[in-house]
């Protein structure tokens, strides 16, 4: 069984106030502080990004899918390269997650929607071939063939893949199926974690760590019987993940619902949510890390964060920002927050020009570490409050 | 009349056996040394790269291309933000086409093979509205509307856009034109190049300098009719455009026809051209820079040029790359170039990820960038043939 002895989360600190904590969380790639955001590098790279861009914006930390990379370029392609570190040359901390949450949703993006309630379409996903015990079976949307996908072979490619923070294989249960439903696939989602325990624990040579997912819907009970059978297991995480309901305060209960239940010691993550409201939500409720793949796919829509706007963000395609010579904005210290007008961004969104994408990708990244190295700053002084309405103010 | 006081182009070497000559060309944004290559930057950006990237790859000059800014974002706006070195965050030399190329071009990308011989479709060009001795209007391909352009305007524009080397106003004739259109069609040219030059001193501040463009088509007579006249008017530099034939040849043969001809001393900018070979041929014409679209675009299709490579550019697709653990080219030394495998490069072109575009145009950018230095060495060392054969070995 492993020791876990590369790694360590230590918690300096808790807030009086609320579950929020600062930690440490140690891996063969680094140490990096929490609360902090992962970014998405799904396809082995943050699109658009450069390691050396992510470094500027003083990213700490990003993950790559599993899923995009078994079916390109294949994982034993990346064992082969030397590892997902090596082979797209982020030599900092990186987690992968298991794969199940793409094979279960319905094409790219809309699990996202279900699980947050936003669609109820369910079920009619063509690429998932089959769901049994044993596993499940999709049709890659490359060249349509077909692929198997186990706790076992999670694990295996995951450890070829090689990063340092790695996550059970789960089913992904979507919003609208019932409660029967959610408790047998919350009990298969056990099952396929002590089978991730069995093979992780058999080739563990300790370079990665493994997270345990809390599953269970909206359904509490079953949430807190999940986040205990995470507490109960030689997991060095806990991940919460599956659905997590409609609406803001619906996800808010969810999250509350498994937090007395999971391990107090062990580092959290919150898979796949991001907003900047989510982040002093959920800090709240004891998260230590997030991902999402939000700062960068609003980059390539044309919005950026800016602290202190009520809607997170602003949209440079808007036609105010023509003329407007003003930079993103200057708190942000790298060039592209500072070193060019809205207006010039303006016209690169309007003439289709990928600068645009790069400029606000690496601009919303920098805007996130800055909000989540104020964030630990307000847990050490304990002005999370303050913070939260310099972040977002009221909306008028 | 313009004196040209804040630019000087000073030819420091001329090759004996050859017309190539080493120069240095000063703007009020700088010195850059001759022969030099001018990256396109076509709509106020060189596609996907930064200032600082395209610094980073040793670029020492750019050009923007004053049709595109016309019709996007606007002229008045570029000059409103205090110009284009200001709009897209670029301090450095910057040159600007004179906007008829593309209006009389076939749509995008189109008159560019009509230039080289590649097409005989001739003028179908919708966007053309009407051409006269006034000028020619054309319909913006971004919303329909009607666009006047005429030698003042062109003068005018590119002082409101404020790069350091601008162009007269031609008309750029078609391959498949017979003689007398030709004929006609170059001294419309040179009218419209005398009203440009009155244009141009009218409102002459010392920032700009007007290069006269030499045209004629495949005719000897003409172009050496059109060589004489940029030299004897007082433009700063010569420019080469229109019609270069049908072959490698043929574009040798007209190069050659105008090179004995045009004004010795000032410098000469070859229009649109820019393969390695282009380089290596019409360097020993005498042409002191280039520009062509061709590493940028090359680059988002997953060519690198490789120094070398005797057909000057390797396509990262290829299935060979998929685990070649080699780097592009560490002989050119910058991240792009050194850091990513070819192997990955491939992955990431495979995945239609964005980042190839980045890192291959960088890294063809600085490629293109080492060759000038290593061209400019050469001269300076009598050893043009030599370096040829290093960059261009015979093709087996």
């Amino acid at each position: 069984m492993s020791d876990y002895s590369n790694f360590m989360f230590e918690i300096t600190k808790r807030d009086p106030k609320s579950r929020a904590r600062l930690g440490r969380l140690k891996t063969p790639h680094g140490t990096i502080e929490t609360p902090n955001y992962i970014f998405c590098g799904t396809k082995a790279t943050v699109k658009n990004m450069s390691p050396a861009q992510l470094k500027e914006a003083r990213s700490d930390i990003i993950l790559s899918n599993t899923y995009h990379l078994m079916v390109q370029p294949g994982c034993e392609l990346v064992e082969q390269m030397g590892g997902l570190h090596k082979f797209m040359g982020w030599d900092g901390p990186m987690l992968t997650d298991s794969g199940g949450f793409q094979v279960f949703s319905l094409g790219e993006g809309t699990m996202a929607n279900e699980i947050k309630g936003r669609s109820n379409k369910g079920y009619d996903n063509k690429s998932l071939l089959s769901i049994s015990e044993e596993g499940c079976s999709f049709k890659s949307y490359v060249d349509g063939r077909k692929i198997n996908l186990t706790p076992e072979l999670s694990m295996k490619y995951q450890r070829q893949i090689g990063a340092d923070l790695i996550m059970q294989f789960d089913e992904c249960t979507p919003y609208h199926v019932d409660k029967d439903y959610t408790a047998r696939s919350m009990e298969m989602s056990i099952r396929w974690g002590d089978r991730c325990l069995t093979e992780f624990n058999a080739h563990d040579d300790g370079a990665q760590a493994l997270y345990g997912i809390v599953q269970g819907g909206v359904y509490p009970d079953l949430r807190r019987f999940s986040s205990e059978y995470t507490k109960d297991r030689n997991f060095f995480g806990t991940a919460i993940g599956g659905c997590l309901g409609g609406s803001d305060e619906e996800m808010y209960e969810v999250v509350a619902s498994c937090a007395p239940y999971i391990h107090l010691n062990r580092p959290v993550h919150f898979l796949g949510i991001g907003r900047i409201k989510d982040v002093f939500t959920f800090v709240r409720l004891g998260i230590d890390t997030f991902d999402c793949v939000i700062p960068t796919r609003l980059a390539r829509h044309g919005a950026a964060y800016i602290k202190g706007e009520p809607r997170e963000t602003i949209n440079l395609k808007n036609a105010r920002y023509r003329t407007d010579e003003s930079p993103l904005d200057e708190r942000v210290d790298i060039p592209a927050s500072c070193n060019f007008s809205k207006a010039y961004i303006h016209h690169l969104l309007k003439a289709n020009e990928l600068l645009a994408s790069q400029i606000l990708s690496q601009h919303n990244i920098a805007t996130i570490n800055m909000l989540m190295r104020e964030v630990r700053q307000a847990i050490a002084n304990d002005s999370l409050d303050n913070l939260e309405r310099e972040w977002l103010p009221k909306r008028l």
